[in-house]
């Protein structure tokens, strides 16, 4: 199969395992629905994974990193050499990603998708580099097509090798200078709305140059006219690397079966262009968190789904999605380890309760 | 000291800790901020815990459970044997808390604080019986000024054990049929608003039992024109023994300077009740979840604070709470095991970001 073969093969998941699953939940000791979004979370892992369900122990991280030539416009508040920095720092186990995935539990990997720099090889990182980073998408394409599939086949790949491995959940996080760039340029296109309205501090820019960022948006789009029902000629125009690499390990997701956590605007720009390649996988997708940037709403939109945290974060890496994947294995133990009302002799709701 | 000089004598955080606190996570390697409010949980926690803190390792949640003479009335879905059931539910580790406290890695502890049941010994059962549940408050009081005043002081006493035995973070829980309805009440009274708007469906009745629940609380608040500058009283007249040892438990964290997390409507009623009998408590309250219960706001607005998650429970026990501890323990750590951006050679970022 190619690519879009592979992408097209993706189906949805079944709504009556959903319900069977929620069957199942309204016979545990507590009034029905009480555990609101965690009953939803468990039915959905449940109609996913199989029932019974297995618990979830195997959960993987994906930090997928990336430079952007669009950095020469002084988009961020940070040098690119941020990116391999932080590289580095993730390797060393210093970064955020790293304490709040070792709190839960899960895997660290880091993929070189298209980092300005040549690293040493080492255990957790696996290296995908397409180029050096991206074009500047400013006057011109930020890769060209073949690339553009090769960083979503990259993601792809990652879910397959994942799932043969015994993942039960996956999560793509990122670091990348410049990528809220990218991806507030590809919320706008995909979501249909203006840059202004999808396009936020990052890092934390000032005003001004958030006013810039803007201008400098709607100045490239208005270059490349892209058309958002060629989700992959959309990448390739605007990039970048790691963005192609995520929306494949979405995609990827879906192909094997397996549930995969969505964290913040970048990563939500990800699923909005594999969702536009192909709508089922949203039945495999869990939205983490809401960030604190304006455009991660043209991803709870599209997908028509509410994010399970919102502490007003905004750092990227896959620091929300870490944090949500222990909720969904919260949400699996209480499928699997409560009492039964029967089982544990409590009486059920009185029948003039409605 | 009597109880009222012990309440008295609680002293709030030092703001200057709060932004020692600050200054570090600002060193640490991710944009100042971006980690939102996992930075709140980890500043308030050092501030309380000391500089640097204790890694969170030991974490207790108490389920309280206590009958209520109101439900002679039918104010909820399920029969008060319930609350004892539940009670063997929660020894026998079959409850959502069960499931949902070992998942987070806290101990449950059953407080009997007045079921009306006698319970054989165990392990994880504390007897602090009171009475074998609350006088009906419709047309009296639900206890004495004395059994009020020793609910409060059962919860202070637990705080100073458990913490003398080393716990870094409590929370209350709870199980009680009808107290959803105590609770309604005394947020009417200590929040000041009608009894409609702080009143829900508890575990879940119909809207015609709704409107019989409002009015009885109207009825009863009308009977006893409760005074909220003197809570004690409060408590004695709506009860229950139960809202009496959390609120106890609140009060008695913040005299032993340990952190204390508060879950649903119930503990939220407690909070506000611990709250005016001394406001710097407020301190070390950290507001897990918003219940689906619109009560729960009242202690929202009067601690000035917003819940960490919003994840439409409302099974009350403790679950939304030890949730939340997860998340405080993940902050604690970013605090203590975060890279500085000189330690990980990682630039800060550029002057002209603003």
């Amino acid at each position: 199969m190619n690519l879009m073969e592979t992408i097209q093969s993706i189906k949805g998941v079944d709504r009556n395992d959903i319900d069977r699953a929620q069957a199942h939940l309204d016979n545990l000791t507590k009034p029905p629905g009480s555990l609101g979004r965690m009953e939803e979370m468990a039915r959905r892992y449940v109609a996913i994974m199989g029932n019974p369900p297995p618990l979830l122990k195997n959960k993987t991280v994906f930090v997928f990193a990336a430079d952007h030539g669009i950095t020469e416009e002084g988009v961020s508040a940070y040098p690119s050499d941020v990116t391999a920095q932080m590289v580095k720092n993730f390797l060393s186990e210093g970064a955020a990603i790293n304490v709040l995935a070792k709190h839960v539990g899960a895997e660290v990997v880091v993929v070189d998708m298209g980092v300005n720099h040549k690293f040493e090889p080492h255990s957790s990182l696996i290296n995908n580099k397409i180029a050096y980073g991206t074009n500047n998408f400013l006057n011109g394409p930020a890769m060209t097509r073949q690339q553009a599939e090769e960083s979503l086949e990259a993601g792809i790949q990652l879910a397959k090798e994942w799932v043969e491995k015994g993942v039960q959940l996956l999560a793509p996080g990122e670091m990348g200078i410049g990528n809220t760039t990218a991806s507030s340029a590809l919320l706008s296109v995909f979501g249909e709305c203006s840059v202004k309205e999808v396009t936020g501090k990052g890092t934390g820019i000032n005003d001004e140059k958030l006013s810039q960022k803007v201008q400098l948006i709607e100045k490239a789009l208005d270059f490349h006219q892209p058309n958002s029902n060629d989700p992959i000629e959309v990448l390739a125009k605007i990039g970048g690397f790691e963005i192609g690499g995520m929306a494949g390990l979405i995609l990827g997701s879906a192909l094997q079966k397996v549930p995969v956590v969505i964290d913040g605007l970048i990563s939500g720009a990800a699923a909005v262009l594999a969702f536009r390649l192909n709508p089922d996988v949203k039945d495999y997708i869990f939205l983490s968190h809401r960030s604190q940037e304006p455009g991660h709403k043209v991803c709870f939109n599209l997908l028509n789904q509410s994010p399970i945290l919102d502490l007003d974060l905004r750092l990227g890496e896959g620091t929300g999605a870490v944090l949500a994947m222990n909720l969904i294995e919260a949400a699996v133990k209480i499928y699997l380890e409560m009492a039964t009302f029967q089982g544990a002799g409590v009486s059920r709701a009185e029948e003039n309760s409605g």
